[in-house]
């Protein structure tokens, strides 16, 4: 399960007992439910993150809803080998995009949400059940009609000029890591870096390579070009936030190095 | 398990190995650490709204317990069909109110507690054993003495006068949402409610009917009237906290009434 | 799973997807996630204090990094009858202090790691399969070479000359309580103890002994001498931090207790 409910006022405990009611069996795990409010993007970032480290026939519910009650339509997807449950507001976007095969339907049979639903908590009402129901066995299609026009998240592309790259911080990190989305394979030795008017250097392999407080660029977890400060939050140190721009351009001969 | 001690500091943590210690097989589950130090209103409003949607059987752990190490008893609840374990400090008022049938031993029985209980620390030494037990299948009467007077809470009930009704906010969720201790199914379409000063209007159907930093009332997921403010905190917009009164009164004929 | 990465990123959920997909049939617990970042004591205190109330074969996972990536080495430890992954950074100092016997390897096996490790999370790379593997029954020994120089931090030892005893606060919780590494056993009912300049007066039984918002000594949930305020942070109202001070002295015939 990932949300944005907090655990303090018991939302998610009420959608794990709602499981727990439908699918005894089922091991239910929280992954988050600290995403910021009504963060669709965030949560879509985070979920694919972890969803491909997770085995096949994993059900994950995410549930960032801030069009909750409305016409929104509610999702399941399986999509390659696990199953989602989500709105229908982008959050799915990013694991599509990395996704071989999918198979979308909107959640509608009502046999298979809470008897009663409310206007303002379908994680409760709808997703856990969907989610549940599927834990049982019960066959993706049965929960309700294939769509082929989910609602998706326009992703800002990494640009490649020769050896020029041009692209985005698309995540911080609560370390104050600026997860890029340029594949760190685009550079190589030569490739500098520059974000928020800053040249952080050449690629690093780990914190330790740069001193205590200073940034650094690396090979994030994922593989992208990551922006770090060792010890430090690169963020607060670059005054750099979400979508802000990151260009890599190539050493020219004769140029100085930055030694960190 | 439902508790203030947030989880940095490892106390869940020794809960639950305490409880793996005793019941090997037992699934145990996190509900939420992080209620406000020492709110016991608070941590038995949350308890009511999650537990109702656990299967029977059930056993519900609560430590929010100021009173830890002093004469206040350790109570073990079977209220309809499933288990509570809480200190006597009337967290369990609003489980008791709603509930068909119920049946509360203290836990005194030394041979299902730690064999060295702390004066500071019952969550482990005698709530998590206590629950283990249980889990492990003992019957509950083996527990302790069964007792007539739990401590409760004194809950303010709504009031209804004519077309009026008073009443007050009961629980502020991390959202910012106030919900109040009115049943939603009191109003009608010509209800408009006042809170704080202010009247918030007639009763919507979901967050998305108001405009974006307006207030509005709507059915919460409890079936409760509860004041929101679309993508906001009805909590700051208002400046209102847990108590404040609220009241839904009829329309005059010929009055206008607002549109978001 | 014991770390510093918060659970907003979603790095727990891929740690736990990894040991879900290496070992099915695992139970995954969250202990905590929100060590202060980088805070290698205080992961290695809290550790120390939930581990002694698991049952043998639990296998502890504790990644609190600084210095993944460099030449730090991955530890699994069995250590009684627990196992523990973590790295070399003197974070398994405390359980090992305690400990009756133990046996270190460093994890290098390539076959019980991801197939491609990141420099930057090792938690999911290597640390994650390395419990997994062991939860599926690999032998310990098979995870890398036997090593007998683990980092261990210089943790501080309480002084005791004739009836005066000089400790210091070695944790402090969310709650603000002050725990200190001088054993409440060592306290009689002449100790009087102060802190930060001020003396709390006498071992009290509970903190219902002291008045609300005033100090108190007492025995804490693992036998310490620990300093509070009833319904308040000790912490905040006596300016106290990590590592400060603290005595204990016989009371004088003739002087005068502090009453709370």
């Amino acid at each position: 399960m990932l949300s944005d409910f907090g655990t303090v006022d018991g939302y998610p405990a009420a959608m794990r007992g709602v499981i727990s009611t439908i699918a005894p069996g089922a091991v239910v795990a929280d992954a988050t439910h600290e995403i910021a409010s009504g963060d669709v993007a965030a949560a879509g970032y985070v979920l694919a993150r972890y969803a491909r480290f997770h085995p096949p026939g994993t059900i994950h519910v995410a549930v960032v809803d801030p069009g909750v009650g409305s016409t929104r339509r509610a999702l399941a997807a399986r999509i390659d080998d696990q199953f989602y449950i989500a709105p229908d507001n982008g959050l799915l976007t990013r694991v599509l995009l990395h996704a071989s095969s999918s198979r979308i339907v909107t959640i509608e049979a009502e046999a298979y949400r809470q008897s009663k639903v409310s206007a303002t908590f379908h994680g409760r009402d709808i997703f856990a059940p969907a989610a549940a129901w599927l834990a049982r066995g019960l066959p993706f299609e049965r929960l309700g009609a294939r769509i082929d026009d989910p609602v998706l998240l326009d992703l800002l592309q990494p640009q490649r000029i020769g050896d020029h790259v041009q692209g985005v911080v698309e995540y911080i990190d609560r370390f104050g890591n600026l997860i890029t989305n340029i594949p760190a394979a685009w550079l190589d030795g030569s490739s500098r870096v520059t974000i928020g008017g800053r040249d952080v250097g050449a690629l690093c392999t780990t914190y330790a390579d740069a001193m205590p407080g200073s940034p650094l660029a690396l090979t994030g977890s994922d593989g992208m070009l990551e922006i770090a400060v060792r010890d430090g939050s690169a963020a607060a140190f670059l005054g750099v936030e979400r979508n802000a721009p990151v260009a890599v351009r190539a050493v020219l001969p004769g140029e100085h190095h930055f030694h960190h």
